[in-house]
């Protein structure tokens, strides 16, 4: 079976082939421009490809409500050429699969669809509920709770959760929406709020204990919420910021020490983990969307 | 179809007998003493009344994961009597159908039964994922997405999740596990919460503006932080503090502030709701669980 994979960021596209195993036999990366644009350019590429199906990891917010007319949309974003675009219907209605029949096409949010890579070929295939969280230009996180990834009224927003700012930090976050009167995750603990608070990128800041200091701090807020409202049985952080692999024993020991034993846990190393997939996470859970949906 | 339903507390336990409309036939309540004494009544009141299933909606924390030999336990409670206690286990020898044959047996912690109730007959029937936060002794919330309730590891712990004390606010919590440098949810918001900090119980405030002002704030923060991992598509808030209804509207104001317009929502009105089922979600979503088990 050939699986089409989009991974559809705000700055790039990335379109590969691959299959069931998770193998990819090839891959392009295209700037993200209008749809107008782009759109015609990744058809283009996988047309000429004879696809079986399609998963798409999707920048969001999008719709995920089968029910709704709008189901396969994207909703208010930024990007403003990309406000309310059909991608989902789109695609269906520009590509079949070799045998002239309508393509099956998974979608979700691309850290939903990262969560799935990780789930399925990664750190988090031998267990059936994981969150995937993304520490990078934003904060995302992914969740699957007994196999399904989770959606509810929306996809959850919980790189957004409100967390406590520590009193010697000044910053009140990146984030335009949850700065006052609490500060959100991404807004204290993305990158660019790393950038904005200590006025270096993230990646020249390696030898700054108190920058990773702090950082540990906010994550591990975050995870102690995380694990006593979605009780996952592994949490995998990836992302840009998590490059830096001091903070893997520094987020362990933090959380543990908020939640103080008030659950029984798994030894800290094996339940908060670096990605099983490098970078490939997000790509290889849209080839796993494809999968599903055929 | 005959049901029996048991909502096991650490103070009480109501048994009763209904059907799978969410009628009920019958009930008693019977105090929660050591399981040797509690137990062969509870089931000498069933066996009597010849039930086709039975549903358990159970003090915590408790084994839900169907692979464990531990399932259907209870974990480590202050209830020492109680710990590690075979309660699905008991009944199961204890009790046949009137046929003869074992006994189906629906188990879950008493808020995800709450959570079941008032998703199947109340508040939240229209809907397939909803939460039910109860404010009472402690703070308990049941998660249902897509019409299942929420396992992981465990079941969601999300009443102790870390929120951010006010800066006036100088009573650092009723929880012993959660009170530095972080206070949880029912450290801060509980019924026993509120009297420690104020000398008085909840029901003797009504009238102390400042009270359900600052109560308001926390639940706010919490369900923000609930919504935005969870997304559910309404929030039930019920147990004893909130009979307060005072609280409602300002908890819907606080929490639209908080999440500041990122994600759309629905009306608060319809959105953040009174239990549909007064005091009987707990019974009636047990009834509701040996319905499903059956």
């Amino acid at each position: 079976m050939r699986l089409g994979a989009l991974e559809a960021g705000g700055t790039k596209m990335v379109c590969a082939i691959g299959n069931e195993k998770g193998q990819i036999f090839e891959r392009i990366t295209l700037p993200t421009k209008a749809p107008d644009i782009t759109m015609p350019e990744i058809v283009e590429w996988f047309r000429t490809r004879e696809i079986n199906a399609l998963g798409i990891g999707c920048f969001g917010p999008i719709n995920l409500e089968t029910s709704s007319p709008s189901y396969g949309h994207i909703m208010t974003t930024p990007k403003v050429f990309w406000q309310g675009f059909d991608i989902v219907g789109y695609f269906k209605r520009a590509i079949k699969t070799p045998d002239g029949h309508r393509l099956p096409i998974g979608f979700d949010t691309d850290v939903n669809a990262a969560c799935l890579g990780e789930a399925t070929f990664g750190a988090a295939k031998d267990v059936d509920s994981s969150i995937y969280i993304t520490v990078g230009t934003g904060v995302g996180v992914g969740i699957i709770t007994k196999n399904q990834l989770h959606h509810g009224m929306l996809h959850p927003e919980a790189g957004h959760m409100l967390i406590e700012r520590e009193k010697d930090d000044n910053y009140t976050g990146i984030c335009s929406y949850h700065r006052t009167p609490y500060s959100c995750l991404e807004g204290l603990a993305s990158g660019p709020a790393i950038e904005a608070r200590w006025g270096e990128r993230p990646e020249n800041l390696a030898g700054n204990h108190n920058v990773w200091e702090l950082e540990a701090h906010y994550l591990a807020q975050a995870l102690t919420n995380y694990i006593l409202i979605l009780s996952p049985k592994r949490i995998i952080l990836g992302g840009g910021v998590m490059k830096q692999s001091s903070l893997y024993p520094m987020i362990r020991e933090k959380t543990y020490e908020l939640l103080n034993n008030y659950i029984p846990l798994p030894p800290a190393e094996e339940y908060i983990v670096p990605p099983g997939l490098g970078d490939d996470q997000g790509i290889l859970g849209a080839i796993q969307l494809a999968c599903l949906a055929n």
